[in-house]
């Protein structure tokens, strides 16, 4: 397997995204290809010990940041790390790209055939699915691909979440929900009405609408949602669960014994830590196009690219993009 | 002041509805009508010390449960108690009209002029603003009164937030933002792209549009959405702070020195609960009603019933459906 790493993604490009890739390397054996400012990377690349490693280095001369717009980087930078690096899996000659960079523009150069890989044929619209990160790690799709969305997309959304969960996660019949402001008849938006009659008649097993609390307790494995609300939902959860950690730290260093009792609990805090950990779930994949592509957080560190690339490559053995073909 | 307060309307009415009302009778000096079961008022009334209070009971035969239709109950159940309370404000035998009961039905009942209040003049959609309990108190709106929305009504939002905000809480202008996902050019869904130049022209303090990492760390007075996103928005929040409560409750149990550092730590885990605790902030003020409705939890406790009961006399002294009138 040959898996294209974007080594200009990251926050801190490209210190973690090479890393990521030699502990990828070493760790699942595979071929791994960075592809970005070659001088650069080379640089870091000399600080690890790479001996044994399949590592190929491909030079990109452009790299798009995370300010950048995605529809003119996806326009004018043709040279770009993503669209070098897409182009590879298009092509046939690498199985998959990672990238931690700009969301958007990932989205951009990966959907349209000029730039990237295209969609799946009948794909209406590539969707961003993203595994919750609590115990039932169930996926929420879609994470901010399309902003505005129609009845057709959210059941296509709901597809390609069931066939992933069911073959990353042996799930034999994934149960799908449409994510609402309640569960009861009438409630919803005028979206969401439209789609239960869809939802219902797809075959699917699909288990109602459901609402974030439910869907937070496990009632569902994939959770459908317009990417505008999904986004929103997703990132409200990132920021309480940072809000309640920083008010709880604040609170048990206030007081002597309070900050006894928060040395001594601490190894449960790590463990609330590690379990509501992004990182840990790996990245999301962009679910639709015609290749395997997975996002990882901006903000990834090393073991976080390694997880994703670990996601990519069972992707791409799963067989998920062929199996997403055949279900629409 | 004379306070209308729906007796059936808790999950465990009459019990906590009535007993929140002697409280806010005996701490605010206000007259309470209490609507509802005039037998079963009259059981709870009589296990409380009402000496000296200002407290009537107006009897109504029927009750809207948490499972009622909005839209049948407010229809079909012209005698319950949302119907006769809110007749009382609307014909000015009253002030306010609390009440814990089904969100949807008070909405319902009191924005048509035939059951209820009718809307303020001007105001194309009442909606419904929730304060959101972290440190900095912001308030969301629409938190559900429309799960489909038009720029126009977003701006009106905006505009009764606004009002709000700077009468019940003296912030000279307030902040005000659109929730979005995403704070760069180009990011938002179709409302939120039409809805920015309405808020640029408006002549609102408008800060733009902010993620909810944003509006958590208190980057705006006043967080503009959609009902249905605010409503998943909102309950998403409370979905993660319970699921992390919980979990580090599992985990600070599962060892015993953990167990240990957790009583020692209780204070500041008091804290918290406490500050996050949506009893605290009081109701939900619906907006652009013509008159003042304060929408309580369904799981209200008397304390959580004699906040709500506390924040409806504070708008009616702070003027709240004049400003909104003159605002418009």
């Amino acid at each position: 397997m040959r898996i294209v790493v974007d080594a200009m993604g990251s926050d801190d490009h490209p210190g973690p995204d090479v890393a990521g890739a030699v502990l990828a390397a070493r760790a699942f054996g595979d071929a791994i290809v960075l592809v970005g400012d070659r001088p650069r990377i080379a640089a870091v690349l000399a600080a690890h010990d790479t001996a044994g490693l399949s590592i190929d280095v491909i030079h990109a001369a452009e790299a798009i940041g995370m300010k950048d717009s995605p529809s003119a980087a996806a326009r004018d930078k043709r040279g770009s790390s993503m669209h070098v690096g897409l182009q590879l899996v298009r092509d046939g000659a690498a199985d998959a790209f990672v990238s931690a960079g700009n969301t958007g523009a990932i989205l951009a150069v990966a959907t349209l055939r000029q730039t990237g890989l295209g969609r799946i044929p009948g794909i209406l619209r590539p969707a961003l699915g993203v595994v919750f990160p609590i115990e039932s790690k169930p996926m929420l799709i879609d994470n901010g691909a399309n902003a505005d969305a129609k009845p057709e997309y959210l059941l296509q959304f709901g597809r390609m979440g069931s066939i992933y969960m069911a073959r990353m996660h042996d799930i034999a019949r994934p149960r799908v929900a449409l994510i609402s402001n309640g569960e009861e008849e009438g409630k919803g938006n005028a979206l969401i009405k439209e789609t239960i009659p869809l939802m219902i008649a797809s075959g699917l097993n699909y288990v109602g609408n459901i609402e974030p609390k439910e869907f937070v307790r496990g009632d569902a494995d994939v959770g459908v949602v317009d990417g505008f609300t999904g986004n929103v939902m997703m990132k409200t959860a990132e920021a309480v669960a940072s809000y309640m950690s920083d008010t709880i730290r604040k609170y048990i260093m206030a007081g002597t014994l309070t900050k006894i009792g928060g040395v001594l609990a601490r190894p449960a805090f790590q463990r609330v830590r590690d379990q509501l950990n992004p990182d840990e779930v790996g990245g999301a994949p962009l679910l639709g196009v015609n290749g395997v592509v997975i996002i990882a957080h901006g903000r990834s560190n090393a073991h976080a690219m390694r997880q994703a690339i670990g996601q990519a490559r069972r992707v791409v053995e799963r067989g998920i993009t062929q199996a997403i073909a055949e279900g629409i």
